[in-house]
Order: C-alpha cells, then sequence, then structure tokens
C-alpha cells in the first residue's frame, strides 16, 4: 500500500479529486483556487466548520477510515440540522502523516462523501497538509435555508417545551466501554453502543420537516454535551429550564453500560458525549404535531421538560418532587 | 499569561467571538451552531481552504502571532485573488496546544481579521480543538464574483500572453535563509526578503480591477511554485507555453540572496516558494490596459511569455536563443 511520502501531495489529490462527483449548484468545483458555487437566489447560505484531532476524537483501532470520513461529515451535518439548513457543499483540510496509506485518505473521503450526499451535499475542495504529530481532519460544510428561516439558539420562550432526538449517551457511554474495558468493549452486549458512535445517524430530514412545521422556537446541537449546550440554548434566549428526571426514552443498552461503568445513565446522557442530537424548544401548540413527523421519521423524539421565565435557574425536578440544579457539563478540549 | 488548560475552551472562544465585529451579509455570527449568510442575489460563491502547520508553514521564533494570522487570511485571500472574487466570509478551525497562551490566540485571530477586513471579510465561525503535537490553522473562506465571471485556469488560449505580480521568489529566499543563516538571517540586508515573508500583500484588489478589465482569460495563484503551478494552468488549459527567460522584473535583493545561498533567483522565482501572488494569462489586445492597472495599483506584473499551441511544451526561451524545458517543481508536502 503506497504511503504518502511515496505517492506525493498531487498523486493523492488527483485521486481524491477523482473520486468526487459534481454536486448541484456547482459551477467550478474541485481542482482549481476555489471552487465557484451558485446559491439559489432567495436562499441564505449557512456555513460551519468542526474538526477532529487523532487520539481525541477517534481512536484508530476503533473506527475504520470510511467510518471517522461518515462522523465527520455527521459532526457538521448536526450543525446545520440544529439550523434546519439544506447541506450543499464541504470543503476538506486534512493534515496528514508521510506513512498515512493513501487507500486510507481514499476510504476516509468515500465515507464522508456517502454521508454528505445522503443530505445532498458534495464535496468541491480541500487542502492536504504534512503533520509529524496527531493527524487531523476539519470539515467545512455550507447549507442554505428560505431567509430568515435558520433556527438560532436565541427564539426560545418562557412555557416552550424542551425536547431531545435520539437516545443521547450512547456514543459517550461506548467511548467509556473503550477505555475502560479495551478489547472487552468488543462483546457483543456492547454493539448498540458502539454502532451509536461509529455510525451516528443525520438528523438533517428530521430537522428540515420539524421546520417546515413552524413549531420550533431554538435549538442547539448537543455534541459538547447535553447540559452545557442546554446552558447554551437558556443564555442566548434569555430563559431559565425545568427538566423532568427520568423523562428521556428508555434505553436498556445505556442503563446496562452505566452498570457496568459504575455510574449513571443521566452521566451520559446529559454530560460530555459524542452524540450528533438535538436539543429542541418547542411551542406547546405544536407538539403533536413534532411527535407526529418524528414518528414518521423513525427517530425517537423525548419531551423532557420546559423552559421558564428568565428569573429562574436551570433546574432538574426529581422524582420526588424536589428540584436540584442542572450542572453545565459540556465537553471542554483543553480543560 | 493563562494557558488554554486553565482558560478553557469556552472561555477562549468567548474571548474571541468578542473580539470580532459583524460582517456585512451575516445574519446569524459567531456563536451559534453555524452562521447564517445571505449572499446578494445574482452572485457566485467562491469558497477555498487553506492549512498551516507550525514548524512547516512557519517557524515560531520568525513570526509573530499577529503576523502568522495575517500570512493565513493572505494563503486564503490570494486563491480568492485568483478567481477575481470579493472575499466576504471566513471560518477559523485551529488545532492548539494546552499550554498556548490564550494572548497568542487572539493576537492570531487579531492579525487574520484585521487583514480580511482590508479585503471586506469577517470571520464568521470556527473551532477550537486540542493537540498534543504540532499545532496547526485551517481558514476556509468565501467570496463572491458575479455569475461566470470567476476567473479559472481552464480559460487560456495559444497566444495570450503569460504575466506574474509582484517579486516571486522573495518568500521562499527568506525561508531558505533562515534556514541557512540561523539569527544571521536577521541582518538589515536580507529586511526586505524576510518583509515579503512575513508581511505578503494581497492582490485581491488588484485581481478585481483586472477582471473588469475583461483580458485575463486564465489564473492560478502560485503559492505552491511558479513552474507547478504553470502546469496546472496549461493542463487545464490544453495549452503550452514559452517562458522569455530574464524577463522577470529585477530584484537586486532577491539577486543577492540567491548568491550568498549558491543558487540562482529563478531557482526561488520558479520554485517551491510561499509567495501569494498571481500567474495570468492574458489576451494580447488587453496588454496595455492591464499594465495601467497595475500601475496604478502600485503592483509589478512582468510579461514573462505566451501560450503556444495544445501540442507545444512549456519551454524556456533562453538569452541565448535555445530552447530548455520547464521543470515543474511545486512544493509537495509529502515529497
Amino acid at each position: 500500500m503506497p504511503r504518502l511520502r511515496e505517492t506525493g501531495e498531487f498523486a493523492v489529490i488527483r485521486r481524491l479529486v477523482e473520486g468526487l462527483r459534481p454536486g448541484s449548484g456547482v459551477h467550478v468545483g474541485p481542482g482549481d483556487d476555489a471552487a465557484v458555487l451558485r446559491p439559489e437566489p432567495g436562499r441564505d447560505l449557512v456555513i460551519t466548520t468542526d474538526a477532529f484531532v487523532e487520539g481525541r476524537h477517534w481512536l484508530p483501532d476503533w473506527i475504520e477510515p470510511g467510518r471517522l470520513g461518515v462522523r465527520l461529515a455527521l459532526a457538521n451535518l448536526s450543525d446545520l440540522a440544529a439550523m434546519a439548513a439544506r447541506p450543499r457543499w464541504a470543503l476538506l483540510s486534512l493534515g496528514l502523516r508521510g506513512d498515512t496509506p493513501s487507500e486510507w485518505v481514499e476510504a476516509l473521503q468515500a465515507g464522508l462523501v456517502a454521508a454528505l450526499e445522503r443530505d445532498g451535499a458534495s464535496v468541491v475542495g480541500g487542502n492536504l497538509a504534512a503533520v509529524e504529530g496527531e493527524a487531523w481532519l476539519s470539515l467545512t460544510l455550507a447549507g442554505d435555508v428560505l431567509p430568515g428561516h435558520a433556527w438560532t439558539r436565541r427564539g426560545a420562550r418562557a412555557g416552550d417545551l424542551l425536547a431531545v432526538t435520539g437516545t443521547p449517551g450512547r456514543a459517550g457511554a461506548a467511548v467509556a466501554l473503550i477505555h475502560a474495558l479495551g478489547e472487552g468493549a468488543r462483546a457483543p452486549e456492547w454493539a448498540p453502543l458502539l454502532a451509536a458512535w461509529r455510525t451516528p445517524a443525520s438528523r438533517v430530514d428530521l430537522a428540515r420537516a420539524l421546520a417546515a412545521s413552524g413549531a420550533i422556537t431554538a435549538a442547539v446541537d448537543i455534541s459538547d454535551g447535553w447540559a452545557g449546550d442546554l446552558v447554551h440554548l437558556c443564555e442566548a434566549s434569555g430563559v431559565g429550564a425545568e427538566v423532568q428526571r427520568g423523562a428521556w426514552s428508555a434505553d436498556a443498552a445505556l442503563d446496562a453500560a452505566a452498570h457496568a461503568l459504575g455510574r449513571t445513565p443521566d452521566d451520559f446522557r446529559t454530560g460530555p458525549s459524542d452524540d450528533y442530537e438535538l436539543l429542541l424548544a418547542i411551542d406547546p401548540a405544536g407538539r403533536e404535531r413534532c411527535a407526529a413527523i418524528a414518528l414518521e421519521a423513525g427517530v425517537p423524539l423525548s419531551v423532557i421538560g420546559r423552559l421558564t421565565g428568565p428569573a429562574e435557574a436551570l433546574e432538574w425536578l426529581e422524582k420526588s418532587g424536589s428540584r436540584t440544579p442542572i450542572e453545565p457539563r459540556g465537553f471542554d478540549h483543553f480543560a
């Protein structure tokens, strides 16, 4: 298998570019100094960037390059889902060691492209740099949305419902299992959790369907950890929140992992995680419509609480009826 | 000076975001899951990404963070200049060690923002990740252009003139001087070369003025090395080229550096370099107009040769009248 230092930068770029199909709205694609894109008139452009660092965002022994490409796509798609945007165009910036097999790079791109294409986006350019230390992958993803229709963190009002998509906590539990059990994490009982980490689902289609309902007042992607992102949403909207302990979807696999690791399922649901799920503020009048849309999409949507007035705290409503503060435990790369 | 691991990711991001001013066309800026931008109707979007790796693209002892930010901006602005696009919006993705002073990061962003603002662009988002090895900086820059008016590498025709902007070779010579002389490279005689490397000039205004002339048929940025980028332009356009030896602007500082390093000035002008200059194909009928625009802009524009038929090679016309092949010596990160 040829390594990058044998293949050379331009030969690898040529092969990567040859592996790309032109996307819609692309006037000049990869291979020039920059891509030329044609957003439709009457569309706002939405753009995000997210990066992975080897050893922190991925463990080479635990994920193949194709799935890693999918995850990198999902990390960015999740940001566009949180804005209810339609994904369109991506640029891939890579820092790789010279001994990286060129097949590894091509498999990474193939996984990335497949995941982007499922949501209607294409790769239109990128950059390749050499590193000595950890490899890194940085994706920038642009999408569009009808003018003024992007969700933000700012629109939630007291009285709106709080809901989460999917079964958050599984990806973080998978990583904790790998660190605690090593090869033991490959046991069949943990397969659903590892699958959640290795092959996350996109919430783009669900977000766009929910956006059409007009019932979502604010949204945030919870890949940094639900509690921290709840704080971001409440600060941006100027509201408090009360969350019902036990209102999340039941999750037997997560319960088993938490038990094995001596932690609680809510530790994983609310703390630093790698789940690409959404936290949504819903106008109560739209609750039934949103539930029907989620059911149609086959995605769990759990109403877990409601937003309160600007002077209120962020609190758990415990099953006992008491109230305890929600601790903002987001993921901090440097802390 | 607080380090990233003390300050924490979110506090640094908050300070970086506070240091940004909203740019035109920005509907939702930094601090949400993604930025929301509003391209004008009737504009094509042009987008590029370029990354720097510590030790390869910059030597910490030789450049302050503010100037490094300027260089990162310029690396991307140069790609947009090569498409005759108007810079608009940027996303900054950083991989930094925990012991990086937060002031360093803020100075980097300040230099980047200042350079982008000079050309009309603003930072609308980004990402911050922790690394153990070399730091890296990846910028994505989007701009716009009238539909169909972006320059590409593909439009050059036999008979068009070949021209280069500025005095290419100086930045590469500066890096070679640093490697060969160490602290001796700080001697006053090398200051013009070090300045070319540390504080490159933007060619965005010149490119947009030249684009308005309608005389440019193809363009490429030569930051990877003139000879390699000439090959890219000729391959994309399906033409050959003949370049007059000695047609470049005279450059006494470059001549002196080449002499001190036992190399020729053309080694630096044509080989791997860090100059953010443009190689342009010019319709001969527009030659005088382009020369007048460059004079007005205060940027050297040297006509160095002409493009030939598709069956022709890429050749030097030596001063003796003989012809020698142009060797494509682009910069390859992995070779």
